[in-house]
């Protein structure tokens, strides 16, 4: 219910500024019997991390994890697990001078008007520091996801710029391609390209837009509580949650606006659907084909070309932000987008199996030809 | 938290199957001292009603609301206000032949695999009657909106197939226009292209897609909660669970991908924000601007075309879908999201006060120069 | 969430106000595949009317349900279950001269400062009458637990006014007796001087206070949620919830305030624990023996002696109590109070198959020998 | 809706086990600008605290808080407040030997039977450990509740073991007596006799239990939900949710069960109620009178007097519990007692200011003759 939670059963709440002492998240819900440590966490964080290549902010973290509660003998025992990670490298002398300012295109005007004050270091709450612990919640629900229905959720950067992947239609994407570069990009050879387009927004002092898909395989048909609690309305809200994420799409998104009806159905024979229009959700319930979104992402807006803005004194003033930023906040939303999309999974399953029981499945189920 | 319960603070719970006896609502939470009448809800559920025009599926209910509690002498008492609607042209027949039978792109497949059982009547739960009463719930949220803060919730189709309003950029929306035709479209002289297109459509047994975009204006900076339940995240949640959406935008939405950042963000005078990118939400919250959202509506998947599918004996069947149907269910969705996006409002509205109180404004507020 | 909702995925939102047109409930989250018809709910819906007896108001509803959705060919369907009841039998001329005076003991006052403005007859929504629809959504919650678990949730007056059961000490509940006669009396032979002490009062104008117990059989151990969740602090708030209830014991109840640790604490073999002052609950879990509970009701305020109060212009009046009342409001709370506890067992056994799933028991779960 | 999660509005999240590496706390919907210290912490928590004097256990924690978010420049800002405090004095040895069997009394069976699984050093999550953190929370809610409408929430030990306050009947309670010595017993004369009892169930190796009394003066009429939000229901699984708790009652609790309605019901007169049994609250909501509440503590479980039970191994076994225990739980439960009732009545206010406004009050008020 509080906004700071994610989750209807598997409930994380998350804490933390981004320039105060740490960072955190409670996982409410969690089944029993999960194995997990602290190292576990190191692989996801370490795809979401800063500092880590030329192409993203040079702040460095190590974010590690420490487990504070709710594991015993490293198995999950059903309470709730806290997790912690300290923050060490703020550098909150940067913000000093924009403390009384508001950034054009940041929340600094709308948290202040809501609350009447704000913690003005890296953005404070606001800060993308915050989806750290989506990921890490995330670690525990990608793998209860994977060793109980063999669900897998991958994501990539479907667009940069004007920047499009050069794949043949209906080509698959090579997660290993995808996990080789820092952009997450599904094309090696377009790589330089992207490093260069990077630099020319860094020189110009600006920066740039971004597409993230995201597939999961092998959710199960059935997922999903109509009419609000719809499997693709909760990956629309936790999607849009994440900073500077402007649209979704489930399936075919926009382009179903122009699409006719004898085209976007998907046609069902027994052997599996047809196609994949719908991105693998029905009527707010998966289908059991591989579900399918996309996300947009805006331009960062803290860029080096100075904006015109307004401060707390009533004053018209020129902004120029310093501190360390991603010229392209996309680049690294690819894990965040899939820690989104696996919370909302997991809490669908618990909900799921609330209501209906693990009574197995309906028959007949349709097959998997093509998803 | 029940799925069937939209809002936490104005929380609406709506029941009802599309051929059942009768649909309602029970919306909790709701403020006391609000005039309403079983009349005042005509005007809205008119424009969503099917059987006005050709254009439209030709199901004719009356919809006439009866208010069963919490308003007392034509006041709202601060009890559960609970609407009914009895259902008085279903036409059940008309479904027998698909009691079986899964149609391509309906909730048909899913809903038997989620619950073992499904009341095949007129797509039951997972019809479009189910926003019947959202609708009007909403007309208890718009008036209090206006009333309170002078907030007006206005849409408009922005797109059918792949005809465009024909508007000089930058214009406005003329609000007189979208009233006076049946397909809430802002420019008159394109209303016959419009019609011509539906009844090709018809012709051939098919339908097309269509968007819909939807502004609200004179919101108060400071609503909306971070980091779960920002104002964009609920209208995302709000809008995708409407039936056949399958994209959600708020502002530039995906055209932020391919924008810089000097170009995105929004620049900030004391006479108002110099553009409005941000679709009048930042970090979450309103920022005071105009909000702006889009949705993004599939084509209708019950169509006079045939189509390939199964039945529940395991069999490959080919549908044809009979029943009364709409040949775009965009035309009617306006009404819709304009209720989505005014039960969001309200509800952050609340839970804006719960939290900072109703002690004024935080100064400066900079002004309404463009939004 | 809503305050008119009971229950977290077992969620029943009640409406409907005591002389308003109609009451009713909308069960969300309800499992499909429950076999209901409008007539199941006619024995427990007359065990809690009134007008049945002399010892009751003599307010005379037929308290016919009509199902309005979620149940389809006599089965639930996963999707909400909406009851109605229309009020055939209200008064509301008795209460026109109350309309601005606050009756002492009544919820008339509470309401008019936390609304402004209230709906005078019969009390309306702080009316008893509001539980029927909880006996009514419990009638599902009572089958479902039955059938799936063989749970039977069974009450019975434990105390009326200062007359106890004149029962051996270790006895147990005969309820054939208590189901014959009007007071869910457990002793046969008391019932006359029940009889007489409630003639006395109702001569005197004045009333009593009563206890209800109630005992569930068959819950499985591990029900309940740690640590806000607890199944004794359920059925805590959902007996609190129960108009005129002033006290809620599991268990010895206060009565372990003067008990050593020794006694206390029930010891365990593997035949099953050696007593029971628990109350079948232990760190808010079930243990799997019978859980105990008990209430206690305040004695109507509605009464014939003169009262002293004020009314809304500021002036101090004299209250006599005129319409249809209860004698003791315990009599008829025994249904009630059975739901109550009905509805928090269905509500945690969904909990608990979410959380920790299906799978089966525990080794070794200890026997039964007492409970 | 998470069941570690207390509160609506003012979401207080709790993690960590009695003998984990630290406890701690979220609060989600703090409202912004209270000013809040680490050092503020230390008075509730010391007052809770064991190892103070012999009559509690003689476990010592230096219980310091840290403050890891949602303050800055030492006020609240409206973001996640959350609290830390590591556990330095847990002795797991202590617990080694019991590992494998339940203690008669405790959750270790409960625990078992639900999760499969279970953190058995110091009794894990089940200890009284946890109400740390809801102290803690409520230095917040108290400050609020006092700045804002000059609420005081106070308790004292009512009954221990069958010794009762000698006081006066009518008489109030001296708070600065109550503060003055560790048992929070209203009279000091009576100190040596409760030191006694302590010592001689001590030597005894038994227990005994107890019953805590707590007042809330200066709530305003209007607060609390109807229906199944009453605030006497949340009051009730506040309170019911504290380890050991086995009853709550509300004003005159159980003794309305031989009250007679002239007797119970308050009569109202300009100058305020003439009595007040039902504990200030009417239908749900606060009357404006002093608040009251009661709670039964069972005599703590572990004790040194051996007692029969079983272990995982399916063996009957004799139980002789170790470690360091309090002899009487309800000593040092008077402070937890006190936080739940500040925790629910900061939500209710909360709430009540989202639905009904920060309009003030409602005319006439009656006055405060007597509460």
């Amino acid at each position: 219910m509080s906004s700071n939670t994610f989750g209807k059963l598997f409930a994380v709440t998350t804490f933390g500024e981004s320039h105060g002492p740490a960072i955190g998240c409670v996982i409410d819900g969690c089944p029993p019997g999960i194995t997990i440590a602290p190292e576990d966490f190191a692989h996801d964080l370490s795809r979401r991390a800063t500092g880590k290549s030329r192409w993203t902010s040079q702040r460095r973290e190590a974010d590690v994890v420490e487990i504070l509660s709710g594991v015993y003998q490293g198995k999950t025992t059903g309470t709730p697990v806290a997790l912690l990670i300290r923050n060490t490298d703020a550098r909150s002398r940067d913000y000093a001078d924009i403390a009384e300012t508001f950034r054009p295109g940041h929340a600094d005007y709308t948290y202040w008007q809501k609350y009447g004050i704000r913690d003005p270091r890296g953005g404070g709450r606001a800060s993308a520091r915050e989806t750290t612990m989506r990921v890490a919640a995330a670690v525990i629900a990608k793998r209860w996801l994977k060793e109980k229905f063999g669900i897998g959720v991958r994501g990539w950067l479907a667009q940069m710029d004007d920047i499009a992947p050069d794949l043949p239609a209906g080509a698959g994407i090579d997660f290993d391609v995808v996990e080789s570069n820092p952009f997450f990009w599904p094309v090696a050879a377009q790589v330089p390209e992207l490093e260069g387009r990077v630099n020319a927004l860094r020189k110009a002092g600006d920066s740039c837009g971004a597409r993230v898909d995201v597939v999961a395989t092998g959710v199960p048909p059935g997922w999903g509580e109509p009419v609000y609690g719809k499997l693709d309305a909760e990956f629309a809200s936790a999607l849009m949650s994440i900073n500077a994420v402007k649209g979704v799409e489930i399936g075919a998104g926009f382009a179903s606006v122009s699409q006719k009806g004898s085209e976007h159905r998907d046609e069902m024979r027994l052997d599996g659907f047809a196609s994949n229009h719908a991105g693998g959700i029905l009527g707010g319930i998966s289908s059991g084909q591989d579900i399918l979104v996309s996300i947009a992402l805006k331009p960062t807006s803290s860029i080096m070309l100075p904006g015109r803005s307004v401060n707390t004194a009533g004053d018209e003033v020129e902004v120029r932000t310093k501190g360390r930023h991603d010229p392209c906040v996309g680049i690294r939303a690819t894990p965040i987008a899939e820690a989104m999309v696996a919370l909302v999974l997991m809490d669908q399953a618990l909900r799921h199996r609330a209501q209906c029981g693990d009574v197995g499945e309906v028959k007949p189920r349709i097959g998997r030809r093509q998803s």
